[in-house]
């Protein structure tokens, strides 16, 4: 952790660790805002994975269905040591847990020396896998909430939440809850008038309540379905 | 044009066209819906690009700016002749006509065996040089309004919507006014029950009406800023 004021103190070392059948929006919704964000400001970002191979949303069992593959800068094993922020997408890739067992080990190995630990959508299950969100509170994606949460079982899971913060952790809802998350986040570190001026570029109309989750009721009696 | 029921025709064969500097979300906003619906229904999507080489989001000249690279699976040259959707994202890259120009040419020489042709963002600043929205009614990001507009003289510019359907042509606002848009193509071709349920399981808030556009002010009098 930084020793600077903490309340002042701005990350610009992010990271992302990615794992065959990882979420695109999962990532991307977060990665873009960073993205923009260092059109402003200088960031590093690490593109982590298993190996440097090109890792596909899709895994070996997705059958039919489509997906992009995006190239990775650095494996988990020679991941620079200077990671400030670890941003951990979910997926159906989370699924398996050989799949992500090298996902898991970084981050119980890394999670220490972080500063901060942003998981999307079932990130957190994989993450919850590591035990670092053990007598925290998280949420996860709400499709998914009774396989997600069984991942986890010593963490005070929140239903109703778009993201929840728990000291360095921010864990977020599913896919799409990623992206009001990242906001929430540059607002906290960079000031909210960054975080709406990134709004403004992306011309996103935020959810900032972190309460605010029309996806959490029972059997899909939300906004839809 | 399939020469079926338009009304129930939907679509299965999909294609983005990359180039460096390409804006993550524009591309990944549209592509995670997709990547949800081949679930549930079998869809084949090419990603295109001038070479197959991976191709970043940022260009040459982007300096300091952190970025993510996707492998294509097919160049422009060799892209599958049957393609029913194509999708053009914008971004930075957009601004260098050489950056661009096969993306401009394949636009010109593909659209009028195109079903459907998409654009995100600044995609239509791109598209409009090509000539084929020409007459036609679009819109484009709102902060490079000016920039992206003088591309297209010949084109009936919508200031204010969130998206814009001219025949075959759909145009969306700035990067995340993509999603919206995706998600009302997917509603005309596959039912909005089927789009809603697809932004149920994203655990995405839709804006489901074109003409609802907060970031339409002039001098960014809109939502922020």
């Amino acid at each position: 952790m930084s020793t600077t004021n903490q309340s002042e103190w701005k990350p610009t070392r992010f990271a992302i660790a990615l794992f065959p059948g990882f979420q695109a929006l999962d990532a991307f919704g977060s990665l873009d805002i960073l993205n923009i964000l260092s059109k402003r400001t200088p960031l590093s970002l690490y593109v982590l994975s298993a190996t440097l191979d090109p890792v596909s949303t899709k895994t070996s069992t997705s059958g039919h269905r489509i997906g992009q593959t995006v190239v990775p800068t650095h494996t988990f094993a020679d991941a620079p040591d200077d990671i400030e922020v670890l941003l951990v997408p979910g997926g159906g890739g989370t699924r398996d847990p050989e799949n992500v067992r090298e996902v898991v080990e970084f981050v119980r190995r890394v999670y220490p020396r972080l500063n901060y630990l942003l998981t999307v959508c079932t990130g957190s299950a994989l993450v919850a896998r590591s035990g670092v969100l053990d007598g925290k509170r998280a949420t996860t994606n709400k499709i998914a909430w009774d396989w997600a949460t069984s991942q986890g079982p010593k963490v005070n899971w929140v239903r109703k939440a778009r993201w929840v913060t728990d000291g360095n952790v921010w864990t977020s809802s599913g896919i799409s809850a990623g992206i009001d998350m990242t906001y929430a986040f540059i607002a906290d570190r960079f000031g909210e008038e960054t975080a709406r001026s990134l709004a403004y570029a992306s011309e996103y109309v935020r959810n900032t309540d972190p309460n605010e989750d029309p996806f959490a009721g029972e059997e899909r009696n939300g906004v839809a379905k």
